[in-house]
């Protein structure tokens, strides 16, 4: 029997305690063994719940508890959860966790650790929510050089960007919509500034690059600058907006190969894979050199999808005798600057399209415009390939410009 | 080092050779050790194919090479497959293969073997081409009741249905199409007739069950009945017709629960996940009771990447060092049959709405009557929810029917 312990009773922790309870059979048959819930940590009492007699609040009872062979870390942040699972993993325990926030400022040291200590720390639930991805890249897709790893990681933001479409909403109605039904926080930022969505895609990068990414470094962009008129514009076009997560291997002006990655809304049309990803659903789109795209596509929150995702990794931690490396070195990954991607731009420009086609054209070279219905004392154009270096410097020379969105993917 | 030996040089079997020789030293890094092609195994010759040097007519030379450790077996077909992959596990070599017949076939026995022997039978080329499909089910979904798999498992039907709707083709001119490009073979009936597809969600039932699903109980209709008509009517009511493989936990009348699996055209909604799925793309759906769904999407056939997926588990053979087993019994699964399976039916029938649909409710109770534009001399209609036996018995009885399709999934 596996005996184990879930730091954090909030809403994953606790779906992490009732999908072993709803499935305990099915979980132990594919672990191999009995899997025991012997302990939940939290600074919370809860009386009446079933946690209730196996509940501690102070960490040394689990730490040095021998029979305690696998740490679920589910309380989310970078403290106490990174002292808390560095223990753990040094004491020779394996630890799963959803905790994005560590992976990506800690994944390489306690990657290390636990290959140190020829145990596990696994993270499948901190990307994409119930979707395997994490796994997959690491076990299936061994065979490719893999080219890019792109995605809609945030489902708070989709639900909103899928809502201002099909109703029509402004921003604002979608943000309050999506607090009501406990979609985002009460402070948003983390979702509409696309800070989770880089944090996820750092992680992924570090994994099929084999560095580590500074997620800092990732150009970030959120969806606060999207209105409902960008996205009349976007169905004029029959495209949708969308936040994606972009990694992928590209060549600089010289030649150099490297990895550009960022974060930021980009208008899709309707043969890209990421087209018909809605409301809360992520999908992660990987591009082998010689599989070509795969799409792997679900549920990317939400309590239940990320307790299975969990408690996958707790069934393959106890079944695991050995360390499955997971080649994540400390080394910084050099990001290459976004500079240097190349792709087509939506403008929208005050004025008419009779009076100042001319002088967007002389700017950027031919365009092609596009005109929303409803839309008035404005127009808007999509303009040929080009970098976003040559573009920015374009668009800063703009008259009258109001916003720009990127087109597709590259 | 380990050696490897590729029997059949055919195009899945060059694939492999591509894959192996263009991502090498990727390869070498993910199995941790270098990856040697020591033979090719084919009974015709390649003068001045790279293999050339490598080429064996004899497979007595690979069985009694003890170096070889990995065999790939991508000759299709069960005979002589099934002896070659039979002997190669007796001798203790892990196999890979590519061959869903085999598979579909023998694969428990096969399974056992690599069981008694201590090493591996890896098949996640058998289904979805190259899309990660198996060892996620059996390693990433492992927290869950499986209660569905389903899919679109035939590139060549989903190409011929995605041009039948776009382009308005009849199936013969689909058909041919199809043959021209190379997605299907000159005797089509594996791919049309849905037997290809059978094979596949066999394989897939086995896996989830844990027994093994004979495919010849699956009920399995394919797409030679689909017409250009059909699919304007389809187009109607926005829908598309998809060749769905389908296997799920059902209750029957008497509330006894079961797995029912069949293979047939499905109209589905836009909001269905299977809906964008276009062109040669496969894609697999599983919903789990926590996880709720998730899907896999990519490239279900071609040379490239198959061979992808079927390096992938060379991969997997070459590292692990003990058998990952599969649960997947001999003991044969006891279907349910798909006459308890509720969902609508668009039915076709002769006549005009004005003197037939009276007939028609009659018998069906109310049903939503189907205009497409430009068809004449008859009507279409969606019948409400009911069980395949009680639509059989009423389409019986009905007099002028020319068709039936299954809409939704259930």
């Amino acid at each position: 029997m596996a005996k184990i312990a879930i730091l954090g009773y909030g809403t994953v922790g606790s779906g992490v305690y009732e999908v072993i309870k709803t499935n305990q059979a099915i979980v132990n048959a594919n672990a191999g063994e009995d899997i025991d819930i012997k302990y939940v940590l939290d600074l919370r009492d809860f009386p009446g719940d079933p946690v209730e007699k196996i509940l501690v609040h102070d960490y040394d009872v689990i730490l040095n508890d021998d029979e305690v062979s696998v740490v679920v870390e589910v309380m989310g942040g970078v403290e106490p959860a990174y002292t808390f699972v560095k223990n753990a993993l040094l004491k020779g325990k394996s630890v799963c966790t959803s905790n994005k926030a560590l992976v990506a400022a800690k994944g390489p040291e306690l990657i290390r650790i636990a290959k140190e200590k020829n145990i596990n720390f696994f993270f499948e639930a901190s990307v994409g929510g119930g979707i395997p991805i994490i796994r997959p890249m690491k076990e299936c897709l061994t065979a490719d050089d893999i080219l890019e790893v792109s995605g809609i990681l945030n489902g708070t933001t989709n639900y909103m960007l899928t809502k201002m479409a099909d109703e029509g909403w402004e921003f604002d109605k979608a943000l309050k919509t999506a607090q009501d039904l406990g979609y985002a926080e009460r402070d948003p930022s983390a979702d509409i500034e696309g800070y989770d969505a880089c944090r996820k895609i750092a992680i992924l990068t570090s994994l099929y690059s084999g560095k580590n990414t500074d997620f800092e470094k990732i150009y970030t962009e959120g969806i606060t600058g999207i209105t409902a008129t960008d996205i009349k514009y976007a169905s004029a076009m029959k495209m949708v907006i969308k936040l994606v997560a972009i990694s992928m291997k590209e060549k600089d002006d010289k030649g150099n190969e490297g990895i550009v990655s960022m974060v930021c809304p980009v208008m899709l049309d309707r043969v890209h894979p990421l087209y018909g990803v809605n409301d809360v659903i992520n999908a992660v789109f990987v591009k082998g050199n010689v599989l070509g795209p795969v799409m792997f596509y679900g549920s990317g929150a939400g309590k239940l999808p990320t307790a299975s995702a969990v408690v996958s990794d707790v069934v393959e931690a106890v079944k695991t005798c050995k360390n499955e490396y997971i080649g994540w070195d400390a080394e910084e990954l050099k990001l290459m600057s976004v500079g240097s991607v190349r792709r087509s731009f939506f403008v929208r420009m005050k004025g008419s399209e009779k009076d100042k086609l001319a002088e967007a054209e002389s700017i950027f070279g031919p365009v092609t415009v596009v005109k929303a219905p409803g839309v008035d004392g404005e127009f808007g154009f999509v303009t040929g390939e080009m970098s976003e270096d040559d573009f920015n410097g374009k668009y800063e020379k703009l008259d009258g410009a109001i916003t720009r969105i990127r087109v597709n993917q590259r």
